[in-house]
């Protein structure tokens, strides 16, 4: 049996390197399992198993994703989009008791959730294992590993596009990371994942939005590369993959500060014109305006395989939990 | 492989007469498996599909029939019942970005949304197939279905009620609308494509509500006969069908107007004293009280049986776009 | 076929002592079986069939639980978890019509609303069969019944938390009720049901909130033995079951009349100290403070058991309603 069986997913760092790696080829095979057609055989996989998913804040992607996974593994869906609002939470129900509750409706827990720690209390109080699906500025595991995945499929052949048939290593790569290095959690998540390859780092932000230091720290130690600028377009030059992240406005001491980085963050085609060639273009979605619609028909524009990708990331993790691979 | 296959329905204009009638008879064939009880053989046409409902507006019976269809079929469902404050909308995801999302989550979508375009936006955007369950002011083509497959149905035998076994032609019908022709969607869709076929119709409203004057020179340049008319009680001697909509105090320009009219268009028993026999009583629904409940146990009362044949339809439009049939 | 086949359940007394006692061994089946690892036979019950789950307030638990219940059972769902604000009801639908409408889309129909006589009014609309899930201070049966269960559950072999093999008789037993009494509609469903058989009842109140003489009048009539107190730790030496509600300020004249119970009414494993061994607590949850999370860890604390219970009443109810028992 695989080691995630039965296990909760609450943070990227509970998962060592060769899980993160058993995880990236389980989302592999079941990628090429579909494209080769093979969706019923797949959809046997967890067909008596059911799901809830409890969202306490919107996210419509999220939500999806992860049902989307559950139903072509053959698997239901219970679903509260609206916890809030709609649940025993409105009456006041502590996470304890949700979660002695929904472990009797469901053989595995997926939580949005606004608050920090939510996700391990509800995980603590459930006998069926939780993954975690945000919980505040905290952990967002499974978007850590579709960033992943979609790293190492983009560009594997050195041709962008037409890259989705193999996986490249994710040792000797060059990942940029754009924009709110501060407040965005997917970077931070996804820096610390990767760092368990030999990478080269290079953080683009404002300075009051510069990468957190304990981060920077981590990924040293673990033996990254890490460059720290202000200006994109130098980084882009070597760099085999650009993260980039929403910037807002309120996080700026004065609208002159925000003024002077919000141009600087867009990415347009003019853009990535001096950019390494086959640079895949990343964004963990929604997008508002820090990509330009003239990138999405560019061939490294891969934000959008990036959100399919989750699919298959989400498929691995509820097989390999619930323990049908 | 059928004409439809892979291919999105925004407008009831995208189909030809001939596409029409396939969808009309494979809803009749599904109609009667199921009468014959042959549930569990029509649920293995999509058991490997998945289909998205996205509703930017409240739509219980809309959603619900779609999600019932193809459940029946054997299919799955994402459901996102209220988009505009539970999705990535609420966060400023254009329809494009979400189109691109949803294409990796789903195999079909239908998409409910307060904005004319708004369909034809998302099926530009997404590589599955989009069924347009209504958008603003523009269309709404499987409910002109539905309407269609209902006045095939009844009256099929020159009997109401008696009627579920057969499907009568259409050329010859004489169909009679009544109340807010102006605004209902349904009327307008419903009467381009009851054109292809030889018809009368009887367009029943106050001035202020009459049928646009585009609807009635398209339907009578295909050759239809219009007759128009403030009063319904003649129009019903000779109708085969009166089509109901709801008329609303808002659209008058002053309450005076609106009482002229509030009273004459309420379908009572006594009312249809003087009708044809059979004529068959339509209503797009939910109702308000353009209908009154002693209707309800007519013979010829449709409404509820019109909500019914949404299912069959639906289930048509699904299996035939995902090429099941 | 079983006498439940095709028939509403609105109120617990629709039920005979017989058809009460069939739905728990069918209950106990449903559990034996999933524990003995028969997912996948259990899932071919219902398995082309829907149930449409329709909920104008929220009541995650309550919905989940039936939702859940449908799909181990292999059956499909169709989910309006917020009916009051996306529904045809904002429409201004009547139920009537509402019911007419839901009768084409599922199978079997379990609605929640705020108004007394509601799921009469939809079960009276539908072909469909109806499962009343809390009607304003009306009635609840399912949840009922799931008391039931869990007290013949609770203690049958004598030990709790080692009870989960076996039932016990109810005849001989010994059930106090504390907390609101007079407007717990659970109190009054399950003092109806019990007093099937031969129970000792101590109900435990403020005497504001004093169980209604009809039900004290109605089980002792059926030859139940009934105690009325303000004090619970006497009753609960010789009680079998403490089933306990929750106490809302607002439901007292004066604060001082409010402080005066409030304390009183709290389980804590202090309280249970001089009780009789093995004791079930039970409460029908979400509870705010009335017991005190130091009893979770007690082995006859049976509160979290009974949500769970309420997965397998529900399967037992909709396996019989639809036959497939």
């Amino acid at each position: 049996m695989n080691t995630l069986y039965n296990r909760d997913l609450i943070s990227i760092d509970d998962l060592t390197k060769d899980e993160i790696e058993s995880i990236l080829v389980q989302a592999a095979e079941f990628e090429q399992r579909l494209a080769r057609g093979e969706r019923h055989s797949v959809a046997q996989l967890l067909r008596d198993y059911l799901l809830a998913t409890i969202f306490y804040e919107p996210s419509t992607r999220t939500r999806l994703s992860f049902e989307s996974a559950m139903n072509r593994l053959g698997g239901r869906v219970l679903s509260v989009a609206e916890a809030k609002t709609s649940s025993s939470a409105a009456k006041g129900e502590t996470i304890y008791d949700t979660g002695r509750m929904l472990e009797s409706y469901a053989d595995v827990l997926v939580q949005r959730h606004p608050a920090s720690g939510s996700a391990r209390a509800l995980a603590d109080a459930a006998a069926v294992p939780v993954i975690n699906a945000g919980d505040g500025t905290g952990e967002h595991p499974s978007q850590a590993l579709l960033d992943l995945y979609t790293i190492q499929r983009e560009g594997a052949a050195g041709s962008p596009g037409a890259s989705r048939g193999g996986l490249r290593p994710l040792d000797g790569l060059h990942v940029a990371m754009v924009g709110d290095l501060k407040n965005g959690r997917t970077v931070h998540s996804l820096s610390r994942a990767l760092s368990h390859w030999k990478v080269e780092f290079s953080f683009v932000a404002p300075p009051e939005l510069a990468m957190p230091q304990d981060i920077v720290d981590f990924v040293r130690e673990r033996g990254a590369t890490v460059n720290q600028a202000t200006d994109m377009v130098p980084a882009f030059k070597t760099a085999d993959v650009a993260y980039i992240t929403r910037i807002q406005q309120e996080r700026f001491a004065t609208p002159e500060d925000y003024m002077k980085y919000k141009g600087v963050y867009v990415i347009t085609a003019q853009v990535l014109k001096d950019a390494k060639p086959g640079i895949a273009i990343m964004h963990p979605l929604p997008r508002v305006d820090e990509i330009s619609t003239d990138v999405d028909t560019l061939a490294n524009a891969a934000y959008f395989r990036q959100a399919r990708n989750g699919v298959f990331i989400r498929m691995a993790l509820l097989a390999m939990i619930l323990g049908a691979v």
